[in-house]
């Protein structure tokens, strides 16, 4: 007997991984169907630990499933995205879905095609503090939002060969502030970005640590997030969102529930990284996800959604290279806001 | 494909279901293999909502599994047990395994004689907040243990039909606090109970709903446990060790991670049950379970535990009947601690 | 031009200096207006330091002075008081009046007889969370109270010297506890206290470091009280009242209102002593006599509240050292209530 | 006998008369030697309630006094300050000290000719909680400073009256974060500025309630500052440094500390107003200024720190007002640094 859908993982990277654990024991509409990287030999070794079959092809992999996950590295998420779309498989994908907004915009419209439930990876709009805040505000609960605050912030730097392929500072690290500030507030039409490098080996590739991005909001609600690669004391995420009648803050800085006191002073732990402070919000999206496909209902992250959180990240990497703001016109159709941007005249 | 041990589940009580649960949906090292319930319309709404066989006898459930999970009401644990045992099931039983004592003693001894792994659920042994405290105090970190302090607090006492068959407010309340006092602490040797009874229901029964018990640990250190039926304001768990050179307070008071302000006033939610509170230990004393049984290890609470904490209760019950406290002489045997009860010459 | 009433101080000791310090520069409604000390090099020290004047004897203090703050070695505590009330000096007087009951009776009477204000040094009827928590109590909003919880815990424990004329424990650190008690929630009718010494040089002296006290009120709750002379970690005073409406928790574990992150960890400091935790309450609490005697209103801690909790504190000592509880008989009288105490028959 | 400073008060408005309370009661180093308002009727009846003299001329009380505390209406702060150090007499000067900056440096000139002591109304500096973590970061304890957060929030919008003379937002409220910037992380090279206005009133007006500042400091680091009048849950002050060893955050969100727990909820109170919040921070910072006029030592606010942080203001408001940076350029001077602004060029 095996669990609701059968899910096939392409990529078995850190947050292949994660999928990988939580596909296989925690996700009570889903299983893990089938395994696949481009190294056998990590797809043999995870399929065994997890007692799973492997496949040395992306198209085994969809023979074996009826959704895909794909957690692949960023430049084949797009083309394995939409193989499994025109195979009629419904696709979990990993952000970005491309660091190339064309192929982007292509994977988007081929899962519409092919009328597949296609989610992104914006894992916050499924952790249980998040979701259980954001309700409230979206039930009215804050009255009218007035401003908009969130911090993003990475214990230590990655591996400089990370960056590479990362898409730089905001696609790879601001783009999911963006995408709650969309979630929790409502649509951008102005980003303003700073950044500064208070690493030097960033400095050296032209590149920043950290960074300031200030959103104006089509309420007329200002929003400011703050992001930061070298935060050093540890793994970092909160939002606050002031309304007229109230003013929600999430925050969960201990990992561990206790308290330890030495003379003169108590302390807690705090979170290292993000696998440490979102379990329950990895679990969450692929279950979700599930719950989708089975339930014929609608993803909580779309293709346009990731488009649109790209987009603002963008435009915060035009604003942090030009020293201007630029202006964004987000446009609502049929399946989901789309932006258009046009840089503020100088 | 299936996961792990395959576990059979009888009794789909409130406890049950949380097992059905974790079982079926958040064990990487056990399955729901069958579930069992007095009443069959139950299992079989159980069995169909999880996708899990059922059967209508108890036998017919240890056919379809390795281990069995006992969460029968309180009268059946020792003899479902007992069948397990002599059947060569391992056994996760529920507390107390009986509220005889002989019944209990009984039980330990058939499992012991079978060789199965047989655990007993005191849950907060596996809470991450618990393990992680303890396992600093297990290694000396607060120096020698000079107080311990925990509370054990439900919002809203439970359907008086239930108190009928509980045991009495010491075995059904604060055997818990009194297995977490050995578990991180060490033996005791003097129990004195103190209780009442805020609410008047309880009273006319001869019961109580509000209890203090004070603890000596053979180590010298004093011990307090507060216990409530009636709290109000919700479930609350939290324990304090106190070290010569450190001292450690495990309390979790939020369920969700974010805070709500209102005009002059700060607000965060508290957990209303054991269920909102100890998710992640319930999932996780299965699985530590499964994990014994498949690599062969000793469980973390095992019978003689079981046994131990419910010999405090009722001392704690004696010395609340009598007003006095209640000597205890913990003697060491080959696979555990016994203890043997002598009342204070008053 | 100088402030509100003179107070003239008597003792220059650790409480003295607080006190001396609030009355030259804190307080709205009264002024320094001489001190003395038995040590007259100390007293000319304290003196020029504050800017006020000096006198070598007691006599000479009370003519300089409308009032007087006594704050010697507990020994003379009575004697002082009385002459100053005879002398018709209002009088504030640290806890305890007296180790001796007659004495303590004698001064209480004294002051009566004279009918001048008598406070003594309760200083948490003045700390301004306690006052906060305690109106709201007082006003309803907790309902019925079912369970009291309270601990004080020092630092590190004091001087041998200083415990020889200290009167106990019980006397010496559990009676601020037992007065919150009797504020808060009211009469106590039992009290059952165990005790121990974590630090061996305690038992060399018959004495104890650690003790727990449980209560019993006139209205049926329980209360229970942790006291530690040696908690290491800080200087710890908290309360917690549950009630059928709400619960209030009163807890100030910070000193400064600013965390540390270092990798991993969050921290904040911790009081290390009472003037580190009660600074504005030490403050309030002359102030508060200041405005009893310039008002005519009757004091928050009268001699007989400091009596009752001199007595609470004595049952306590009986109760651990015969290993029994013991029964109390608060009885109303017109100036407030006396306890009068029956052992529990063995 | 009288404490310490003789001051002279001028000005009984809201902060003159926090200034008076503390002056009068609150200061070991100085004294309230007489009070001076614009309204005669004022003057005297505060000065009956503290029982000080008072006078109706300002030269009254310069003749009264050896130090004058200037919290008038900010239109007058440069006049009565240049008047009183003409005078000899040492000046404390509510911010800002004037709106016009030829007047303000007419005065910080006027106050060093003079040889007086001259200090300004920043009181954040002098809050133990502020002093206690810019402490250790002055001493490095966080190693290089990577990023700086600030926020300050008023929990209501002030009278529109009062809005005509205060200078506009940043000048009013943003002053406090620069000067918090300056004396925590140093010299501010480039400021950005948005603001909104979440109340139609202040839209109204052409002024904003809301607003997010972007700092670039010298040091290479990041800062950002938000500020609101309209945060309705209270007010808050909070700051956060962040540096490559540890990372520093200053909070105080609890005005009383106590717990109130109702069914599922646990709540706190918020300090409503600046009173509320920086009660030791207004004592501590008069005392500072008599403490500085008595040991011959230099004020922790000088003037030209007021001067500085008025220039960052401006810059802010030029910033907001043609959305582009505003580069600065701080030139060291015998005295202390001075602002030089340039407009970045467009």
């Amino acid at each position: 007997m095996t669990r609701g859908l059968a899910v096939g993982l392409a990529g078995l990277g850190r947050m292949g991984r994660i999928h990988a654990e939580n596909l296989a024991a925690r996700c009570a509409s889903a299983h893990l169907a089938c395994v696949f990287d481009a190294d056998p030999v990590v797809a043999a070794a995870v399929a065994e630990r997890l007692d799973v079959p492997w496949t040395a092809s992306y198209d085994g992999l969809l023979d074996a499933c009826a959704a895909v996950a794909v957690a692949t590295s960023t430049g084949s998420h797009a083309d394995l995205a939409v193989a499994a779309a025109e195979a009629g498989r419904h696709v979990f994908c990993e952000k970005p879905i491309s660091l190339d907004r064309a192929a982007a915009l292509t994977t988007v419209h081929a899962a519409a095609r092919a009328g597949i439930v296609f989610q992104v990876g914006f894992h916050r709009r499924f952790d249980p503090d998040w979701v259980a805040a954001n309700e409230r505000i979206q039930a009215g609960e804050l009255g009218e939002v007035t401003f908009f605050r969130t911090s993003l912030r990475d214990m230590n730097p990655p591996d400089p060969a990370y960056l590479t392929g990362s898409g730089g500072f905001f696609v790879d690290v601001t783009v999911h502030d963006l995408d709650v500030a969309r979630w929790m507030v409502g649509e951008v039409v102005e980003v303003t970005a700073h950044g500064a490098a208070s690493d030097p080996a960033f400095a050296a590739i032209g590149d920043i640590d950290t960074a300031v991005v200030v959103l104006r909001f089509a309420g007329g609600a200002l929003g400011v997030i703050d992001n930061s690669r070298s935060a050093r004391y540890g793994y970092e995420c909160s939002t606050e969102v002031m309304g007229s009648l109230a003013t929600a803050r999430i925050d969960a800085p201990r990992r561990r529930g206790y308290e330890w006191r030495t003379p003169g002073l108590a302390s807690h732990d705090l979170p290292r990284d993000f696998e440490e402070r979102y379990p329950q919000a990895y679990a969450a999206e692929v279950e979700g996800f599930a719950r989708c496909v089975l339930d014929g209902t609608a993803p909580r992250v779309t293709g346009l959604d990731a488009l649109a959180a790209f987009d603002l990240a963008m435009a915060a990497d035009v604003s942090w290279r030009t020293g201007r703001s630029v202006a964004l016109t987000p446009r609502p159709t049929a399946t989901g806001v789309v932006y258009e941007t046009e840089e503020v005249p100088a």
